[in-house]
């Protein structure tokens, strides 16, 4: 899958270019969108009592971006275990090709009320179940 | 009471000035700064099942502020009721004394659990006066 | 026009709810798709030496929004002269059709590389004939 | 030396707690601070025309903070080259002691006008020397 995100004036800075600590925001947006798409909500995960905050997050910057630059986000996910998750994001500039950013995120799966650990297989075997086939050899 | 913010890289924008909408969260960490000095945490509000979001807010920019400049900002309470509060701000630039930005925001009292309008004077009695202190005379 | 904004996850507060710094970037993103479908982009004006940054804003908050929801936002040219123009704006929630949040925002005209004010009409003339015509009769 | 930054509602999000992209702004914050304090001041250098963006972040995630909590930054230059600086940065919670966020950021020099690399040993042996110094033994 892959998410569109244009740069806003207020995601830039004073070097005329995209703020670095927007792209990590731009990787949520684009898992958001991701998981919706593959049926797995983060409202319908939120209202099951899973919560799964990032744990882990890294990025690396190859060439800048600006206002009203577009940007082409691919999500992959490239590890789904019992109890967390990974992706990998790719951005490149739609106009240009351009690698812009790459950088992976981290999730661990914790009760919405208690923030415990939660062991998605046994407990919310039916989002398991989506998450696994995330990764499966059939995509 | 004044309140100082040093804007920070990530705050400005490709103008090379403080970004306008971040005014309005520096005016709330200002309120927020001034609720606590006055016996009024938002925490122990939130906890007496309290909370107050905006309803309103003006901001009047006269004189652009850039990375590194110290904000001095002064909080005014302008009204209080039952059934809302309003502050006023004034923020000048510490090194220049230019006056970069002036404003205003309107607050209501709503339950937590259910957002329901709560009738603070006659739920909250003690917040209630603590409130209304804010502008009496002797203040 | 109307311009289309889903609230992120990072754009919400331990409210619960879109974080109401919030809703005065959602209306720089859709002033910004305004002009570019009106053949005056913000890079185009730049280019030419103009900026026009923010001089006033206002909002009324009366519904909430929060992660997930789709808002439509209209944008309405208010006044223009030839040292600034107003804009107003109107965000309701596409799922269920309440009114959100409306604002106005006010701009001045500047000299990019001087920040002196820039009469649009006498310096830019051809700027300002696009500006007029968004409020003419015909439009 | 340690910085302290107070977690702003506005840094806040849905979950309660502190939305993990500021935590990197939470580093520039404290690497800016840390580099005024060693001679080395971001707008001294952006007035020798010396620009050094991010190339590189990473951070882990291990204890949530929210609204209220003082975190206490440490920051310490682990890696100083002619054309390269790489930062570490541990933050705890004050009140509890808690390890709340690690992470690092990797930077280039570059030239402010061109955006060229800058060989900052050669170009600026001034701010070369400075840098050098801040992993020098006697630090």
């Amino acid at each position: 899958m892959s998410y569109r995100h244009v740069v806003q004036y207020y995601e830039t800075d004073a070097m005329g270019i995209t703020h670095h600590s927007n792209y990590i925001r731009f990787m949520e947006e684009a898992r958001v969108a991701y998981l919706n798409e593959h049926e797995l909500p983060y409202a319908a995960m939120e209202q099951a009592g899973i919560i799964s905050p990032v744990v882990d997050v890294n990025a690396k910057y190859l060439t800048p971006s600006s206002f009203g630059d577009a940007l082409i986000i691919e999500v992959q996910p490239i590890e789904i275990t019992a109890v967390r998750f990974r992706f990998a994001y790719t951005m490149k500039n739609e106009a240009t090709g351009a690698l812009v950013c790459q950088g992976e995120t981290t999730h661990c799966f914790l009760k919405k009320d208690s923030a415990f650990p939660l062991a998605l297989k046994r407990e919310c075997p039916d989002f398991y179940e989506r998450f696994c086939a995330l990764i499966s050899p059939k995509q």
